[in-house]
């Protein structure tokens, strides 16, 4: 038994680390290191076994001092703190996920969803053509939040839905999902998809799932979980393809209101708040509605996404370098992105997509916008390469980290 | 020596609890109190001196089995859990302060400030028409965010502006006043106003201290703390004078956006959806602009407020039983409360007030309203009294309990 070294507690008390074996303790330190670090002063004097230990203690009582002994193996030490690491990790990680469902048990964002008419509008679409592959079959529904989808799918003929929610608001939708007498068909399940058990493989997987720039909230990452463990090998995903796009944008409300304002206030020059601005607007992507005369060039694909065969790993990073021609001269402000989701089947004739671009109607996703950190004058013609990267965040997996360059 | 208590600690260790002196050990057991608790098995056997202590350090260690020793004196372990309860609070209270102050480091609170034009035109006419109390004075702005009250001052010939400011955008004020070539005359200091040390008794302090319903951020308080400190017995306060109304409302757009939407979404019966929004709804007052046409009564004062003479603990609770006599028949939704606050002087014969009813043009602060939790039909003539309260946290000062009674 040999003390390795003592620590003066937060507490004003010591602590003495203890190997049992010294053969088994690998950090253990030999005497004549601990002696050499005891008389250059980098620790205090230690203490070679349990009856100095005692005499120690004696002393310290007598004496009216506090103290404190922590005894353990070098291996018990080393297993506490692993222990304690891992836990704290842990509470972290829990910590994001609570407050991700619980972000979902506020009305105001199932409101906000309910209120977009364009979603709305592509989903009921996009089961109404799809009626004779739902008719009679098992669908799941991946977070689904008020039940709507569930319903719809339910009203379009399933013979069973079932609709996992994480957060509390499962209990609302199985109440609604009785008040429209539909609980026969669409079964709540109030909990992570990822820990459901269903009584049977389903045919259909259905989910809301994109957030801002498509993959903000990486819910999509729990979709592909679910469709590996419950769909049929031959199941349909509702949607089933997804795609984000780029496009060189000027922004001359954000310019005027967020820049320019300080030029100028109440007759006092206040451009110094500027240098503010831009560091705020620099450490997270700007979320608008922009509108369609902003874009100065041809959309680009930055990353195309089969909703059937993507894996989870394949969304921890996507990158592309993409080349735009200028089509108008203005002040390129950043770098829009958005996405668009497309669903099985067509509504006369045309395929049917649920479509976030500023050319589109204003959806509650709007658009997502990395600036540059200046208003760089460009022309017809110019052309603008970026590098574009998007890479989940290993410490909230629901936020990615998107940079950008030039 | 006694050990009083021997505890397994968290991490599988043992806590043994000692007192150095028995007559001075408030919490002490007796040794057949002790005795009973071990033979009862309500905790393990207890060692009665150091040499048994040395003993079982012993046999753990030769064991291999970690131990946790914590030796102090009662009064030691006394000091040291009330120290650690002392810091808990401090910490949760600097929390709070810190939260506050980084909240005004943002730039959008300051734009939104400084976009609300019946505020900049009520400071800016007030400062006009005291220019004879201004020049050639001492100021203090208390709070001064970028600085444009400070400025005003200097532009109406204050001798020298005193300008506090807590939170990091003192740094960029300092920057504005001297880009505005005040430096001479505006002096910036980066501190709480509680903290700070001026060379010289004020003649006024200006401030814009009201928050929502008046006294949200509970920033007065901190205003009147200068003025007891810095202000010359006969110096002048900017505003003077603050009154808090109560008039009961009718909410239309409320009531159709966020209750009467659930009816029927796109095709389903959501109304268990309202239980909810109640819910939220009745945790904390709702913040909206309502239009005059909202208003079913006519405006009480709640409390009345002398700039001049009010006191801190005045402020600790505000409480008043109101009666209104209703004008028209609408369902009652709640009490809306807003302030208006008023400078010395007039301007065309008109007292300057900056008022944030439902009836004036509409300012960052909006109106407050506290909800019924239901919608009461009434008729003209019917009267309702109210017993209102608005009581300063004593967990979070910055925030008031709000509570209604009817």
């Amino acid at each position: 038994m040999i003390l390795q070294r003592v620590e003066v507690a937060e507490d004003g008390g010591h602590v003495l680390y203890v190997s049992h074996d010294p053969d088994e303790g690998e950090k253990e330190i030999s005497q004549e290191e601990l002696d050499d670090l005891v008389s250059s002063g980098q620790i205090p004097p230690l203490l070679s076994d349990t009856e100095e230990v005692a005499a120690q203690l004696k002393e310290a009582m007598q004496s009216g001092n506090p103290m404190e002994l922590k005894l353990f193996t070098e291996e018990k030490r080393r297993a506490i703190e692993t222990a304690k690491a891992q836990e704290k990790i842990a509470k972290e990680q829990e910590t994001y996920s609570a407050g991700y469902y619980e972000s979902y048990e506020k009305v105001e964002v199932h409101e906000v969803m309910l209120k977009d008419t364009p979603r709305n509008y592509a989903y009921a679409t996009a089961i109404e053509k799809c009626a004779h592959k739902i008719a009679g079959k098992a669908v799941l529904d991946v977070g689904c939040g008020t039940g709507i989808l569930s319903m719809l799918c339910a009203k379009a003929g399933a013979r069973v839905v079932y609709a996992v929610e994480a957060s509390k608001m499962a209990v609302t939708a199985e109440r609604i999902v009785k008040d429209n007498n539909l609980q026969h068909i669409v079964k709540v399940y109030h909990c992570p998809v990822e820990s459901v058990q269903l009584p049977e493989q389903v045919d259909v997987i259905i989910s809301e799932w994109m957030g801002f720039y498509l993959l903000h909230e990486s819910m999509l990452q729990s979709v592909l979980k679910a469709r590996d463990l419950h769909l049929k090998p031959d199941g349909l995903m509702m949607p089933s393809k997804a795609n984000v796009y780029a496009v060189p944008v000027s922004l001359h409300d954000f310019r005027r209101e967020k820049i320019d304002f300080w030029d100028k206030v109440v007759g006092f020059d206040m451009r110094a708040v500027q240098d503010t601005v831009w560091e705020e607007a620099m450490s997270a992507p700007l979320i608008d509605v922009i509108g369609p005369g902003s874009m100065m060039a041809k959309p680009q694909i930055f990353a195309s996404l089969d909703l059937h065969k993507v894996t989870a790993a394949e969304l921890e990073k996507l990158s592309a370098t993409l080349k735009f021609t200028v089509t108008k001269e203005d002040d390129l402000a950043g770098i829009c992105c958005y996405f668009d989701t497309s669903f099985f089947g067509t509504a006369n004739g045309v395929p049917i997509v649920l479509n976030t671009s500023p050319e589109s109607p204003p959806t509650h996703w709007k658009q997502t916008v990395c600036l540059l950190g200046v208003f760089a004058r460009v022309k017809p013609g110019e052309e603008v390469e970026i590098n574009l990267n998007m890479v989940q965040d290993s410490f909230n997996p629901r936020h990615y980290i998107i940079s950008l360059e030039t």
